[in-house]
């Protein structure tokens, strides 16, 4: 049996971690699955200190550059586990985005996997070998190295494994897929089954746990995808088409992100162009739009607000300053206060009911909410960061989560 | 005019180090030459850290890994300095071994370059920017990475000045090339021209300031060569193909490595074919052989002793079993208590009492020396190392030097 494991920078952290994981990956070998790919994060945090240092020269580094700089800290890691598996007897190899064939478009980094050819993997896997990718990177058509975007590694591993036709086993430092962060509400349970959907609202809305956009691509070539903890096989969650039993119940999830920046556009004159143009140019400049919103006011102005994560403000900056360029007499307010709660289930497709009693859980307890938005299994509000906590703990309840 | 900079990790060893280079660049750029291309290595003692980590799971880790975890130092060191000068306001492009097309050929960790195709190069030099190439590395016809082996960012530069056709100037932390190491001996004075064969030689004996191999290329495709200390235009020494003034002088320059392996091998039936096998063997292992010196005794027996750098310890212990294993009647001594002096001139050439003043001028001392190796023009000793300082300065006395 063939499988992809990915480890994350906490699990890789230390030359001891990478020991244990080597460890692991032996026994894995001998007793279940006789072809082994792994993907690897860069060891801890030093994909943070390597742009803390590129920060040191300039706020807004040259993005093929930081591209180039930040694809190390996996080709690190992934030379240090092969060294490691070979120190311990197991033939292994490892493979940088471009010797993996991990052909990437679009913008610097935040690339996009377009085409892997796996024929030097599975020779590689034929022979025996352990075979190590190193996650987050690829190569494009100029034979530039490019970075696939913060969680690229679940990007990586999943698109592997759908190439490779196998199961991926995402590995963490938590236990599985919460119902709601458990670092925010002590009482939050792992989820046993969770589908690809509701996975790709929970993620898109602040998770963490897992990168949508592998999410997605596992849904689409119907990867199987385990999550769990580190060096353990037992608990975990799997992410399958279906959430069997979970159906019933009206909110399966809570998601949070505790800050956001929300742009918010004023007196612009409505026209479905205009706002088109408004989100080319967030494209242009690579911002990554969570949630959007539109309204027309009486006078047949668009109000028009986008929510961005809180370390895109200088990219922020750049496109609201172009904005102002292009559409001279629009007014743009940045509000940097909020954070944001989602309610989430398969259950709430076809129950009317739920954004009534969301609603009113927050308002009871004197919680203003601001931005409202939803998509057909969930319900998201931006509200002051500051009440976040207790959002958590009235919504629970509410929906006996 | 176009130009190969070198920069050394000393040079490079800060974020700050790295802005000063920046400038100078620019400056360089405006004031003397159109076309820059930048080698430079890894930041302070990055490589000697990354080797560490590896040796934190095995003392001998896989060669092929080490080559693509020590690489990585060299690609942060261009794309930071890239992301300097683009900061600046100066169009750059960082390319790593792969990118710049070094082709290398050889064992890992020891590769040497076969080609260097440099068409992406020069477009980018013609579209105005200053192309930063990491040393040190390159790919082989696997698709792997490889390493040059310590020094190898010298052979990168040289390599790229041959094929670009233009001078290159080596930047590192020291003001040329001195006849005696000043760190040894104090009254060193750095010299203005040096030619190419004393370069190698002092290289070879272990000057330590540039890569022997880059020096040999240099000579070879008739690059000018410029050593100087880093950010600094004035003094240093140039590398040219005769050392005008110099060839008056008996001895231009005494070169010292502090440290060295010496292995004997005893009772081996002397025959040239068994001579032969020994150095395929070290080939095999890679071994970076410096002095070899063979001896027939009265018994038609060989003795043959070479020399490695106290850094290759490992791969010295490797070959010795390996020798053993084939040649099972043999002794061999290993002696780690040994330095090795040599002296070096052109002026040597025609001119047979440089060995006996130098011999004198040991023993009269009372420094015993052992093996000793001559070329046309170098004599060298080994010495017992604690006698190197005193050996430096009755050899420089007796030479006025």
């Amino acid at each position: 049996m063939r499988v992809v494991l990915k480890y994350g920078g906490s699990s890789v952290a230390t030359t001891d971690k990478i020991k244990a994981i080597a460890d692991y990956i032996i026994k894995l070998k001998k007793e279940k699955y006789e072809e082994i790919v792994v993907v690897a994060s860069a060891m801890g945090k030093m994909t943070d200190e390597l742009i803390e240092k590129a920060n040191e020269f300039t706020d807004k580094p040259a993005q093929r550059e930081l591209d180039s700089l930040l694809s190390t800290g996996e080709q690190q890691t992934v030379a240090l586990l092969s060294i490691a598996l070979q120190s311990k007897g197991q033939d292994a190899i490892s493979l940088t985005g471009f010797q993996a064939k991990i052909e990437t478009t679009g913008v610097h980094t935040k690339s996009k996997i377009k085409n892997i050819s796996v024929d030097r993997i599975e020779s590689n896997l034929l022979s025996g070998k352990v075979v190590l990718i190193a996650g987050f990177q690829g190569i494009n058509a100029d034979g530039d190295i490019t970075t696939l975007g913060r969680g690229g590694s679940d990007t990586t591993a999943v698109a592997l494994a759908a190439e490779l036709k196998c199961e991926c086993k995402i590995y963490t430092d938590v236990d599985g897929i919460y119902n709601i962060d458990p670092r925010i509400y002590s009482d939050a349970k792992p989820l046993k089954y969770i589908s690809y959907e509701e996975m790709m609202e929970m993620a898109h809305l602040g998770a963490g746990v897992m990168e949508p956009r592998a999410v997605e691509i596992g849904k689409k070539y119907g990867v199987p995808i385990f999550v769990g903890r580190s060096l353990n096989e037992e608990g975990g969650t799997y992410i399958v088409e279906k959430s069997y039993g979970l159906e019933d119940k009206l909110v399966t999830g809570i998601s949070v992100v505790k800050e956001i920046l929300v742009a918010t556009i004023v007196n612009l004159e409505h026209s479905s162009e205009k706002t088109a143009g408004i989100f080319s140019i967030t494209e242009k400049f690579g911002l990554n739009v969570n949630m959007i919103l539109q309204n027309i006011n009486k006078n047949g102005k668009s109000e028009i607000s986008f929510s961005v994560s809180y370390s895109e403000k200088n990219l922020l900056d750049n496109t609201i300053e172009e904005i102002q360029k292009i559409y001279e007499d629009v007014e743009v307010k940045i509000d940097d206060n909020l954070g944001m709660i989602s309610v989430v289930g398969v259950g709430m497709v076809n129950n009317s009911g739920v954004a009534g009693k969301f609603f009113s859980a927050l308002s009871n307890v004197g919680i203003n909410f601001y931005q409202v938005t939803t998509s057909e299994i969930s319900i998201s509000c931006s509200i002051d960061k500051e009440n976040i906590n207790k959002a958590v703990e009235v919504t629970a309840k509410e929906f006996e989560i």
